[in-house]
């Protein structure tokens, strides 16, 4: 046996410190991350495991319980909504006639040159004037009227809070569309009379200047884009990709029934279970339960968004040919509230930013009033998303909203700490608030007041599309 | 009113793609790092309420039953297991007595240049030969003296389970000091002897040549300094930084109480509730209890390992000015559980890796049959630390490490893969195997081994201590 001195190496040769002490260099902690979407999975999987040996399985095609006239009211509702755009575009094709003939008036008065000319430019411009608060107040009746109509037949006469708040949706997007429709095409007027003094419209518009874009195509085509916003001319792409419009559907599919599965399977008792400590206000209880539901809603925000914004929303801008296809930025990275609300659901922020917020500080107002007269206007369209639906507008949607303020000025506030800790802060803040906290508190609210109205008859049912 | 055509702005004036599209810019995901984190927590905060409603509060320092002379008996154990460093030391004493007289009668010898001188030198060596054997069998019989009677009293004598644990890791511990001292020194008499012909030694130890070492403040030293591993001299600190042992001791006595609050409430009544399973061998039922064991037994085993390789033996080795603190690397981002094996204990590994793996492959071992020789003592070791103070010598702890050896092989392959896919499914591999199902299995095979020994009277009160 030769002797290799192996029992003598000096396994300790040096001065070293551990990884974790001050001073130490830091340490990857990549494994730590694979570690929590590990121990999230599978203690997710546990709570599967658990709810079906609580419950079984709940899910159930055949046993759901809605009202058929429900269906044909639901279908007529969806149906009717888009004749408000054609009225919109019936006041607005009036409105390019007068606004022609105005403009032919003005123009003959100028070239007359004679000296009356002032008197006849300022009697066209009166009775423009007129016309232009007719054409206001036409639009006006009209959004007006589809919004209520649609939102009265919702709360009294469509019970299932599933079809209603499809209804209802439906109905706020088209009524956005109008309002859009009506104050673009008053100001591409204003600039169509006003050409001299008038500053230049956006280049992209000069290949359908108004009053060419008044016509069926060019609004059926705003119907039917994925926008709240309306411009005579958009980016468009050259052709349609049916793969990529395929699996976009796909995605809608499969995500659908995951969030259908999800709120039945797991929602639905976990909401009626909840309703006995709500009525005992037992707050150690609540929270739990808040705590438990926040889990399932995060999970169903999180498809549902992907499923709207990227999957249903991408496949019709790819049917239409849309080009911008800006429907969300990373929302999740947010480290203050306030850009959360300007990236999460771009059509609607592109929305109030254009005809709510630019306006106002237009006429003068102060930035900060501006975007609280846009915090108060989203506060009634949730309100009246989940409200209306749910037939008990009990103001949590719209107080949700108004919370966002002082939360705001909070993050706000975070923003300007240096390094990265306020930024985490913030995001850390807007998940708690939001996602874990905010959703599921309202949606709680709103089942225990749906159970309230209807008592736990009519919950067993539909309890589950509450959510 | 001065119209500023807000409401014309184009809002869609290019193409663009949305974030989480195939060609678009891949966006940040660190949002949903803090939300997993926050879903963590907040996910544990609900069971901890959970628990709280079911049980109440379930920790309690008066009624924790252990009895008197346990206590006894582990304390005269922890005081006479060091005994067996000092008969090592004795034997070493005389050893290095005798390797000094035979080198001086060696140098006489060559000194004297007669023509005896090889039959003198051979007649030498011969006796060296014989001392080797003796002085191999001494440390052989004090070595497995003194873990056998400390597991024999263990097994036998002391009922609690957690005093057991403490007992019979110090014994393993000890039991490694000696080995590795005896086999250093051995190596070091050989050198001494054949100075000539053998390889120089590491230049650190230098300053204490054999046989100067073999001394008893020497040997104090190895005693308590935080390593398994005998070396004459070590890498030192110049003083001992107070504030820093402070802070460790503080981060210690922190975490105990956590873990012992955490096995308490959480770990406790979970265990005593899945033994009616267990003995249904209801599998999804044993499924769900293992996962909701594994949450516990893994804030546990990242609380332990940082108590005790980070916090106490940082501070064990601040109060011994020992200067090589590499106790571990970064275990937690491993890809292969090899790496696991041989970065989450140093100290351990260090000792295998000195006097098994390297003495076997210089003898001419493959170096896969030696790891699994290393594989195959860590397993009885893991057995003897686990099965012996729970009085249930089942094998599920030596099985454990056997597992490993596929595993090791599957994530090697892993590794080879390219990209960092390979990688990630290693480390996934690492966690799921070890974290998530390995430990909570079998903490939860050990706790019904011993319900079945004790019945479930006895488990009542010590339950806990058994994670």
């Amino acid at each position: 046996m030769a002797p290799k001195y192996r029992h003598v190496f000096a396994t300790h040769s040096r001065q070293q410190i551990s990884p974790f002490t001050q001073g130490a260099e830091v340490p990857s902690f990549v494994g730590f991350r694979n570690l929590m979407v590990l121990v999230l999975i599978f203690s997710n999987l546990r709570l599967m495991i658990e709810n079906f040996q609580k419950y079984g399985v709940v899910i159930c095609i055949s046993c759901h319980d809605y009202r058929r006239q429900d269906v044909i009211r639901g279908l007529l509702l969806y149906l009717s909504v888009p004749c408000h755009l054609f009225i919109a575009y019936l006041i607005e094709l009036a409105a390019a006639q007068q606004a022609k003939s105005a403009l032919a008036r003005m123009k003959r008065a100028s070239e007359e040159n004679d000296n009356e000319a002032p008197l006849k430019q300022s009697a066209a411009r009166r009775e423009f004037h007129t016309t232009w608060w007719i054409i206001a107040l036409c639009h006006g009746l009209n959004a007006s009227a589809s919004l209520m109509i649609a939102s009265t037949v919702v709360y009294f006469d469509i019970h299932h809070p599933g079809i209603g708040t499809l209804c209802e949706l439906h109905a706020v997007i088209l009524w956005l569309k109008v309002c859009s429709y009506a104050f673009t095409n008053r100001d591409l007027r204003h600039a169509y009379l006003h050409a001299s003094t008038s500053p230049p419209l956006p280049a992209i518009y000069t290949s359908c200047p108004y009053p060419q874009n008044i016509n069926f195509k060019n609004l059926c085509y705003f119907w039917w884009a994925p926008t709240l916003i309306y411009q005579p001319v958009y980016p468009r792409t050259t052709h349609i990709r049916w793969t990529f419009v395929f699996r976009r559907l796909l995605e809608l599919t499969g995500l659908s029934i995951v969030i259908w599965i999800a709120s039945a399977q797991y929602a639905a008792p976990l909401l009626q279970n909840s309703t006995a400590k709500i009525l005992q206000l037992d707050l150690v209880s609540i929270l739990e339960r808040v705590l438990k539901l926040s889990t399932i809603s995060l999970f169903c925000w999180l498809c549902g968004f992907y499923a709207l914004f990227q999957s249903a929303l991408n496949a019709l801008a790819e049917i239409m040919t849309f080009g911008d296809r800006d429907f969300y930025a990373d929302w999740w990275n947010v480290s203050s509230i306030r850009t959360y609300w300007t990236s999460w659901n771009k059509p609607v922020t592109n929305f109030m930013r254009r005809h709510v917020y630019s306006p106002l500080v237009g006429r003068g107002w102060s930035p900060s009033a501006a975007q609280l007269a846009v915090f108060v206007l989203s506060g009634v369209l949730h309100e009246l998303c989940v409200g209306i639906p749910t037939h008990n507008v009990i103001g949590v949607a719209f107080a949700g909203m108004m919370v966002q303020i002082p939360l705001i000025l909070l993050t706000d506030r975070l923003q300007r700490v240096k390094g990265i800790r306020g930024k985490v802060a913030g995001n850390v803040i807007f998940w708690i608030s939001f996602c874990i906290m905010g959703q599921p508190l309202a949606a709680l609210l709103y089942f225990f007041a749906w159970q309230a109205k209807y008592g736990s008859v009519a919950a067993r049912g539909e309890g589950a599309t509450v959510l």
